[in-house]
């Protein structure tokens, strides 16, 4: 006998989690396409060079890589982003641009599992490239304002910065050599606080007026609102700037939109990855403090740099969707809270087999989702067992006069001599 | 610079297939959800030893199998089947029994790639597990009828035999202790020709009287209906038995849901694979002969008996779903042909970019996919490639009185005053 046990950091959905799961794929991808972004899929393994690049760093250690059996050093995706890339590279004249996709996968890391953190993930990316402008930034953020909203969560916050201001602050300076030593400092923000993100930049720069005013940028005024709050990062850069006037136009489209509330300039949110260039978010849930951002993204300038002299400038956005899943669930969130396998159970004697399937396939016809029950032989009490545990709330059963249709839960009966009247009364 | 290429034997699915792909998958989905089956999922990658159990033959050089960062054999699935077996008895507590579940997911297998056959694959597998009935057999049955309806397809059949019956003609003749040996060369009828497998049966017999038995079970007469053919089989096998009547009463079953005419008793259908015990059968697409079995499967009596001593029956079917899908293009079938990445497109100028994604939206609230060109500086021969390129067929651009709608196909022009008729005219 083999035990059967799943490898650590990796997980069976049961079936409770997979329809909640498959209803939030479904209802992302329905948004997603309701905007004209077409599915992708690229192959879980691919070569290790394709994926690593140059290679180094964390994600190199965390990957599951190894030699197949023809020899070929290989890796399982670790995102969908390096896929992407290597994507419009390989297929670049079959693409017109702008080319808005999105991308619902799995991808793996061999981290150490966390609460929440997993070794196989399934990550929704969603990207437009081609262009370089403030409509493809506004329809992003768009995006994810309306796919937040048609998951019935309502307290979300979008927190935006853009990293081309925050450049052009540096340049003004005169520190924008020291920029990934900065943004590194500033990333630690939450994590050890202002004091001592200040020692380190003091250390840095060492400069103690342009270390305060570094934090100074990055800590925005709560009173002030989203102009305001520009207009302040202007004044500290030296005015008005190439990404500030995009940044402006971004916030007039979000305000003509009627969305503008959910939209928070944040000049903390810097995002580490090197290759963001203009807006760049994070999406808090203001119900889950603590839980960290559940959607995060940005503009990058330079996206296939790897595999074609092409450049191809995007902005893209991602979910973790087992975070999303873990929020949903610590919220109580209805979208998953259905998980019945049926809406309606039937239940028969052996009898009654052909009645019971052609009963069930009139009750699919009009719409409903019907489990005819196949142990016949099977006791009322393990019958009503099954109903429960599969969470089906009315059950049909035959009667020598016609049919009785049950509410499982208010344990009220209604007899019918027609199948239409069974129906009539469940819609 | 990185040559973005992909594996030997894996692929990339571009917008036009994983369009369709989504589709097919999700009119299986709503299929099996409508009879109450449930999805689930199990992770990609598992113990080499839960995969394989006591391992060896042709599976195991096939498999993905590597040593991960912490020193685990692990190995990629290679079907669905393995995996549910496993998850079967590791939530076995959680499961109300007959379980119907569903599961469409990517396996791996190292075999040599040829035309339709990847390395990286997408099974559909649907299962009832808990019961041994006729019922159950002919649920599984009515699924998969319904599920081809459902994908448009007409000309397709079901060939379907029992390994129960075969099993009693085969202890009436007093040979079943060959019956792995005469299952094997049974199996190479098709290929080799029934004089060659009549050799073969000859030499592993030793009986040529029974050899040509053999012959005659398997070979059904053309003119014989489904019944005709259980009663000649019924007398090879020295009268009815315990099988035989399972038989019978599934194609009364059909029979009284009308479908029987899909169902051709194939004696022939012996399916390689030792676990199956009871109904087995392939499917055949008459418009492509050539094509094989592109949905099999049939009755197991103990799927998890590698993980736990509880013995669980089983009946299920797998369809494979790039096969599948490689039919459909062959066939040029419907369901694979609208792969637009939205209904209308909107074209317009930069001072118009509010208007463009308001009344994106006010369309998309009517129902439609609506894509907003993102570049306005580009010019209207590039907009309208653009467009022909996504396969969308109408766009919407503004004038000084109001709206342009305009079937790009037909060059039709209509022109309103008012969005609501925009939308009016598209419904």
């Amino acid at each position: 006998m083999i035990e059967p046990i799943v490898l650590k950091g990796f997980r069976d959905s049961l079936p409770e989690q997979e329809i909640t799961k498959k209803r939030i794929m479904r209802l992302l991808e329905d948004q997603f396409s309701s905007f004209g972004f077409v599915p992708i899929d690229t192959p879980t393994l691919e070569y290790t060079s394709v994926l690593l690049g140059k290679g180094g760093g964390e994600t190199d250690k965390q990957i599951f890589r190894f030699e197949d059996n023809g020899k070929r050093d290989v890796a399982l995706r670790f995102d969908l982003t390096v896929p992407f890339a290597r994507f419009l590279a390989t297929h670049r004249e079959k693409i017109a641009l702008p080319f808005k996709r999105f991308h619902i996968s799995k991808a793996y890391r061999g981290e150490n599992p966390q609460k929440g953190r997993y070794r196989e993930f399934i990550q929704c990316d969603f990207d437009i490239v081609g262009v370089d402008n403030a409509e493809a930034d506004f329809e992003i953020l768009i995006l994810m304002s309306s796919s937040f909203e048609k998951m019935g969560l309502s307290n979300y916050q979008f927190h935006i910065a853009h990293r081309g201001m925050f450049n052009s602050f540096l340049t003004h300076l005169e520190i924008q050599d020291k920029n990934v030593e900065i943004l590194r400092a500033v990333d630690k923000l939450r994590k050890i606080g202002e004091e001592k993100v200040l020692e380190i930049l003091v250390t840095e720069l060492n400069d103690e007026n342009k270390a305060k005013l570094v934090l100074q940028y990055i800590n925005a005024d709560e009173k002030d609102d989203f102009l305001a709050r520009i207009e302040k990062l202007e004044a500290l850069s030296g005015g008005e700037n190439e990404s500030s006037v995009r940044m402006k136009t971004i916030y007039a489209l979000l305000k003509e939109y009627g969305i503008e509330k959910s939209f928070i300039l944040d000049p903390s949110i810097t995002r580490g990855l090197d290759y963001y260039t203009g807006i760049v978010y994070e999406t808090f849930l203001t119900d889950l403090p603590n839980f960290g951002s559940v959607c995060s993204g940005g503009r990058y300038n330079d996206l296939a740099s790897l595999y074609t002299k092409e450049q191809i400038p995007g902005v893209g956005s991602s979910i973790g969707l087992d975070r999303l899943m873990a929020a949903l669930e610590e919220l109580n969130s209805p979208i998953i809270k259905n998980t019945k396998s049926a809406d309606i159970a039937i239940f028969h004697s052996e009898e009654d087999t052909a009645k019971a399937f052609l009963s069930a396939k009139a009750i699919r016809e009009a719409g409903f989702a019907v489990s005819v029950f196949l142990d016949p032989k099977k006791k009322f009490k393990a019958q009503m067992n099954w109903a429960e545990k599969n969470n089906i709330s009315f059950s049909v059963t035959f009667s020598e006069t016609g049919y009785t249709l049950k509410n499982l839960e208010t344990r009220e009966i209604t007899n019918t001599e027609k199948l239409e009247e069974v129906i009539n009364c469940l819609q």
